[in-house]
């Protein structure tokens, strides 16, 4: 039996996490499930999994969590040290699915522990990348990625060594404007950007997943995953969402990893030890798939993956200040205030301002708040420049 | 510095061998080349890699080496003999690339030092594959596959054991007659059957493209390779020939190996120690590449996949017996004695004879070989019955 913590149990992930562990009872147990607020969610999938701890992140909800579990001797507990708590008790495998940056100190702190994390928290590696994987090698904890791109990267990469890979590309959909004019593209509202041609995400990686930003904070997250370069890491487009990453060796040869568009592959997978987990999803038949398309991703539609790109490329603080101005500008464009092509004008913006600034990477997790938090400060000022103008 | 042996010097894989080693001179020193019968090009090649020695198989060619190679100190030698005492010189790789029957014993006795075997040779596989794969694990020699298809799937199945494999599939071109009717493929001569849409390959395995039989023999080695039995094993038509090889795991997630159709990249894989060689092939351009296509192979069109899957199922000595039948059958076709669909005929026909004669495998080379030609003068037997209906 394993034990595991599923922190962001209440959302997509998570919840296809608790799929997941549920076709194996008899290898997995639940020690802690955490949750941001939902509180009837995540009685209900403490309930479900019988886990022994169940934790709120928003303190308020301690007595409705109480009230929810009052039948079952299940721990409760609320608020950020509530979480960490839970991150604290015993576990073999944590899944770290808590979204954005409040995310960040629970996966850290999985990370001390020197246990396997299974990684869907973005914002670890994005805007901590060096002191978290360093973090994790000093303590030998082993990072399994969770996006579909980044798990099919990992199994692609178990052909060799980075240091033997020419070109490590991850797939993009091209989202729902990949087909659209720039002029379109420009006058469409959050509504129509929200609508995945594949994947049922959040509302904020729909966006991400419209402007390519996205596919450049995955870049960015490989760079660190894998201990690859920028001039390593390429993205195509691939419609079809069948090929998530290809890695190509200096020998000629070339490995893939593919799967289904089901983020429960990349998580069973994570969730694998010595085997590989068995479960009841169809093999993919590539006779009536019958063809796989690429097209190059048009960087004057998607600026900001060429954004992303000198991002990377540039590493230092950029990385930080790009995601914290991303989600103000994505909120700004989910809520009406600004256009499509307005949520690159603000990223760059802000970027533009940490570019002088040397490469000095966050050396911990606080050195990145305190990045995340400036640039969103900052951001916030630039929309308000650009909502004055309007 | 790794001292390298090449059985079948002279022959495609070996040229392309000799192609590998010299981009990289201050990795490999080669030992001796061995070569079948064509003196002038095994001299060549011998000056060419600097060998230490050169060995011709036919006993008679001994002057024509020695007079070819009288500027040098090679060690010359000639026959079966000196072809083991070839094999019998320090090597930390051996490249066992003689084609058909006359390979096995060249090969089984490189596999018996205990080396690193770079396999080229089917015949050691298809008709002795237990003995020869069992003889390796208790010596503890690595067998790398040369094929692009086996090193692909080699590649994709790094990700996991093969017992978690549920599907490992192998890709055809689909050879010349994939868009042909079965009336014009019944009527087409070997000149046309050995325009290969994709490969430069020799003169018999050009034809067993042409009946999918190529593809039947490489699922059976693709059985003693990797440990996988006849329901996890699978053929898909790839008339691009990029994807080589695809693995599907039981948790859901899929590995491919891919590469550009050129003989060289598996051999380079294949001679890479620690790490992979670097060689100066393009990446594959994805974009460029544009479309991957998939379809199902036409068992009506070509029944010899269908067959040679019935004697992967079945085993014991069927494999070794088909193979033998084919060599005959596609002597025969090649010779214009007979017509496409009676090579078919005539290895099912030798096949059915041994299918009532229980699983017992070859227990040895010399088992292997004794099937070998006991079928071979059934299926000439049987040929002389179909030439004289004619």
């Amino acid at each position: 039996m394993r034990k595991i913590t599923i922190l962001g149990a209440t959302g997509s992930i998570g919840r296809s996490t608790v799929d997941v562990v549920s076709e194996h009872p008899d290898k997995f147990e639940v020690e802690a499930v955490v949750g941001g607020s939902n509180v009837e969610t995540l009685a209900e999938t403490a309930k479900r999994v019988k886990a022994r701890c169940a934790v709120v992140a928003d303190a308020t909800k301690l007595a409705d969590l109480k009230e929810a579990l009052s039948d079952t001797d299940i721990d409760c507990g609320a608020g950020e040290k509530a979480v960490l708590e839970a991150v604290d008790r015993p576990a073999d495998v944590i899944l770290a699915a808590i979204a954005g940056t409040a995310g960040l100190a629970p996966t850290y702190a999985s990370l001390k522990k020197g246990r396997r994390i299974a990684l869907a928290n973005k914002e670890s590696l994005v805007c901590a990348g060096q002191s978290f994987m360093k973090a994790a090698a000093a303590i030998g904890a082993e990072v399994f990625a969770v996006d579909s791109e980044h798990n099919a990267l990992q199994q692609a990469l178990m052909a060799g060594q980075s240091q033997d890979v020419t070109i490590a590309t991850i797939t993009a959909s091209g989202g729902p404007f990949r087909t659209w004019s720039r002029e379109d593209i420009a006058a469409a509202p959050a509504e129509v950007a929200s609508r995945h041609p594949v994947w049922a995400m959040g509302a904020k990686i729909l966006i991400d997943s419209a402007t390519l930003m996205n596919k450049g904070l995955e870049l960015i997250e490989a760079s660190h995953l894998f201990d690859l370069r920028a001039d390593q890491l390429d993205v195509v487009v691939h419609p079809d969402a069948i090929v998530h990453a290809i890695a190509q060796w200096r020998d000629g040869a070339v490995t893939a990893g593919l799967a289904a568009p089901d983020m429960r592959i990349p998580i069973a997978n994570a969730l694998g030890f010595e085997r590989r987990l068995k479960m009841p999803y169809p093999v993919l038949d590539f006779v009536k798939i019958s063809r796989l398309n690429f097209e190059a991703p048009d960087e004057e539609r998607f600026p900001c993956l060429k954004l992303a790109k000198a991002v990377l490329r540039a590493g230092g603080p950029l990385p930080a200040a790009m995601n914290a101005a991303n989600e103000v500008a994505v909120a700004a464009y989910m809520g009406g205030q600004i256009k499509f092509y307005d949520i690159y004008t603000l990223v760059a913006a802000v970027c533009s301002v940490y570019a002088g600034e040397g490469v000095r990477a966050p050396a911990s997790v606080e050195d990145a708040l305190a990045i995340h938090n400036d640039a969103t400060k900052m951001a916030q000022e630039h929309l308000e420049l650009i909502l004055a103008k309007h």
